[in-house]
């Protein structure tokens, strides 16, 4: 069965996955653009961007395997765009432009019926109304043999840790303070849920950890 | 006036700073031990226990570091023993033997009076029953022109940070997570407590942070 992983995921150094205040402005919340300055420079995000150049070493390295051998994605709503409640059109095609980074089915967790958009590239978003289980269901189908990556957000992560449906998680620690936002182990005791880190290898100006369940 | 700070603090990468179940033979609570695995082997903690030889490098360059210019500690009670409640009587005197490794002035934060404590090699211990702030203006007064380190554990930290009283803080962020313990950050506000990343150095294992009031 596909392992189901986290990948290339920022927090702070005092735990959040976000800052406050998400809007179409500001999607990752105040300052939560802070947590990925480590990804920005790095060669695999400027592909990502259509530019060329861009940093190689142990932080692209990392940003490069979390794009390797994922058969399918998984998003929460607020990771594919600002709209809240139900979708007023279809005008809404994700932050991404007309060819995502993706290049794969992404299964969108809502609450709002929406049909599946294909894009460029070979990204099709699906939305999916019946909740995190039957949407990894959904994506462990498509990926066939290839694994599985739930993108975000922080309550998207906290609802599949909590269910034990989280086999490995790549986390890296920014050395930036938010204080607040929204924290991604607060509550959850992650000894308990059988995660064990597996290892940890500084990157340039952060660190990159790697838990998994035993 | 004396620089505060905290230093060799070990966190989990779950944010805590000591385990659940402390007791006389669990001083830092269940799996509490595993937060210092990077300490145990340096030079500095060898030789604080009347052995030779250990480690030199980064990791051994913060743990010396956390004792130089040091001249006057502050501890919290559990910290002190694992004694709650009234002094039964004055035969506990800490968990380091007859030349316990602080060398100075400690002021150890108590609700229940006892007398000053001197120890062998510069130690003494003086209990005060008047609160963190009383504690740290005799703390000042004791260090002159040296620092103030107050050493914890995590509900001390707390109580100091809350009381913007901390300047500085030097965590090593171990590979470890607990689960759940003595969390060093909820619900507070590091941020808006005016604390910045100043630096991070990876050591053998462990990730030195000092972060900074401004």
């Amino acid at each position: 069965m596909s392992k189901v992983k986290v990948a290339a995921f920022s927090i702070s150094l005092d735990g959040f996955g976000a800052g406050p205040g998400q809007e179409l402005k500001n999607p990752l919340g105040v300052r939560g653009l802070e947590l990925h300055s480590w990804l920005f420079p790095t060669e695999t995000f400027q592909k990502m961007t259509g530019k060329s150049g861009g940093s190689v070493g142990i932080d692209n390295d990392f940003a490069a395997q979390s794009f390797e051998n994922i058969g399918a994605w998984i998003l929460g709503r607020n990771m594919f765009g600002p709209i809240r409640g139900p979708w007023q059109d279809d005008s809404w095609k994700g932050w991404w432009g007309d060819n995502p980074p993706f290049h794969k089915p992404v299964f969108v967790l809502t609450h709002h019926p929406r049909p599946a958009l294909t894009m460029q590239g070979g990204t099709t978003f699906y939305f999916v109304t019946d909740g995190p289980v039957v949407a990894l269901e959904r994506a462990r189908e498509a990926a066939k043999d290839k694994e599985v990556r739930i993108g975000g957000g922080v309550s998207v992560l906290r609802q599949y840790l909590t269910s034990n449906l989280i086999d490995e998680m790549h986390l890296a620690i920014s050395p930036v303070l938010l204080g607040e936002g929204e924290h991604l182990f607060n509550g959850l005791d992650l000894h308990k849920l059988g995660f064990v880190p597996y290892t940890t290898v500084p990157g340039d100006g952060v660190l990159h950890v790697i838990i998994r369940r035993t």
